[in-house]
């Protein structure tokens, strides 16, 4: 860790890189993968878990917290940091993604945007200003600048409006967050599926003097391809000195390409979430525990693994929990989840570090395609 | 632990007893509590922090058990114990309460009891012989006579018959049991609020050569002082020299004083059940997280308790997560409750030791009385 939030690039292998964020919270291994703490709480773990997992970071919701309990509370608490009892960095989103997929009666104007809590129907007004509060009241890490994320697809015109505002909401968010040395705001690369817009988004954000560039709006539907071509337009357009941030992904072979493509931190919620709906991720791929071929299967989800979710409980037992809706079959697949995850991105950082990362990459994808152990 | 089930009273102090339980899977203190397992699970806990908390058996239900995920299939699968993580004593319920407090259609003949499941409707035999071949299919330690629980209130005559008809199953359980000497099978008093049934049943069952018993058909809606007044009747009546156990009971007030009547043995769902409610109990009584006065209170639920639940996180961070429907609240508040329970029931098993359970229920009944902490 340092005083002073520093990014340093400590191993390339084509355009991926092997990386460290230091900051006085603590150091991120980049690549990392950021689990998803939405409401301060990373669903169905304890933190001494997803930290022992080996996660450097994880992501809180502006616009959860927002909601509920409260920016203030959360300041008056001591911070995020102390209310979920994680001390260690945490990287806040600007809360623009959930306004727009989960509020209603937005509106969006330049000085920010007004919708209704779908916890309450509260109305709340959210400017760059406010987000960066409301980030700063959580005692945030790594704070994300407020955006407006159109939903796809939508005519070019609106895209380019959408990315064009949030050009200027960098500039907004960046003068509101100020400085801050042990701290950084993101801004956010926009443009829809529209490659002339990305890199018109990427070259104006370079030339602001901020620590760290997002790529949003994606992982919202859109074909791998598509996002990997973007990728491709977007990440030789920013700087290379500064960390890179891919919002929402995503698949574990999302996240293997995106590294090759040179994106340094991933946050999704899909561990966490298909954690809660039966299903697992593991070495050999996507395992639906509801499904009746592990109702007598005595064999662990993967015996060689070194989380306990995986290695020491029967897949017959998960599926029973599946099946009965029972909280430790949430906990456990989540925690596999997660450890799996996890142990990927720890896998990503040697590959780079060893400069082998096609070759493994390559491998990791061929025990996916082999599949899951057959049925007894 | 050892080789055969034995049963001694190491002190007493009035009525009350402390006492150890030893099996070939390990010894029972008692007084002792033990969490419920339902469905092969402690619901939101994993079995390391059960065991952790002190607990030496849980109990699972045959009900749940046998409809999902099927007893042969556990058996199949090498047992309960193997099936979920737990290798210490459990002991098993018959079936007999849920039959009639969950499922449909039942019918209570002389043979058994037909029975149609709640979770896929499918219709089932359960005789006395029935539910010791699936207590045994589960490999349970400790495993209960069918008996017929009558929904109070009901007429004298309907709660004779029952009671009568649950002696014959005793009889017919103890047959179908056998010989094993590293188990139990424990008989069950029944004969509703009527203390002359109850003294029939109990006197009944003492002449039978059985392991243990169980005082039944309580904890269904009667005052608390009909309770300990069928102890006050019941527990004299049984032998001295084996473990007492009062089925579904209680609040820790009714384990106080259940335990200076000469009870050795609980299980109650109310630790497991009101975690997922919001509700902690604590030395100070019980608290209610949902409640609106801990959303800023930065103050642990018990600084002083060795349970990092009750310890380490604040009632604003439980209030949260309980208002949000987080699983990490129902995992937080379980965790306290199965902390409490079995904090007082070593603090209970102590003062048995030192001869002053009632100076020390006292003290204890106090500190509920004074309630909880005064709001900030």
């Amino acid at each position: 860790m340092s005083e002073t939030f520093t990014f340093r690039v400590l191993a390339e292998d084509g355009a991926a890189r092997r990386g460290e964020i230091s900051m006085p919270r603590g150091t991120v291994r980049t690549p990392a993968f950021m689990p998803v703490g939405t409401g301060g709480t990373v669903k169905a773990m304890y933190m001494d878990q997803v930290r022992a997992l080996g996660s450097d970071i994880i992501l809180g919701n502006t616009y959860h917290l927002m909601l509920r309990p409260g920016a203030e509370r959360v300041a008056r608490l001591g911070g995020l940091h102390d209310f979920a009892r994680w001390p260690y960095p945490i990287l806040t989103d600007s809360g623009g993604f959930q306004v727009m997929s989960l509020a209603a009666l937005r509106k969006v104007r330049e000085k920010g945007v007004t919708f209704r809590s779908h916890v309450d129907g509260q109305v709340f007004e959210m400017s760059p200003e406010r987000s960066i509060e409301i980030q700063g009241l959580l005692d945030s890490d790594i704070q994300m600048q407020l955006d407006e994320c159109v939903r796809l697809p939508a005519a070019r015109d609106e895209v380019e409006r959408a990315m064009e505002l949030s050009l200027r909401w960098a500039e907004r968010c960046k003068a509101a967050f100020g400085d801050q040395p042990g701290k950084a705001m993101f801004g956010i690369v926009q443009g829809g599926v529209d490659l002339r817009l990305r890199a018109r988004s990427a070259s104006a954000l370079s030339t602001m003097d901020i620590k760290g560039y997002a790529v949003g709006g994606l992982a919202v539907g859109e074909p791998q391809e598509t996002m990997l071509e973007i990728l491709d337009a977007t990440c030789p357009a920013l700087p290379a000195n500064k960390p890179r941030y891919l919002m929402g992904v995503g698949t574990p072979d999302d996240i293997l390409k995106s590294v090759a493509r040179g994106i340094d931190m991933f946050d999704c919620v899909m561990p966490t979430r298909a954690g809660r709906h039966g299903l697992a991720y593991t070495r050999r791929g996507k395992v639906n525990l509801k499904n009746a071929r592990h109702a007598d299967d005595p064999r662990p989800l993967d015996e060689e693994s070194d989380c306990a979710a995986a290695r020491d409980y029967s897949r017959a037992y998960l599926h029973h929990l599946v099946k009965s809706g029972e909280a430790l079959g949430a906990m456990l697949l989540t925690w596999n989840n997660l450890a799996y995850y996890q142990s990927l991105m720890a896998d990503i950082r040697a590959a780079i570090e060893a400069g082998r990362l096609s070759e493994r990459a390559a491998e990791i994808q061929d025990e996916w395609a082999r599949g899951d152990l057959p049925a007894l």
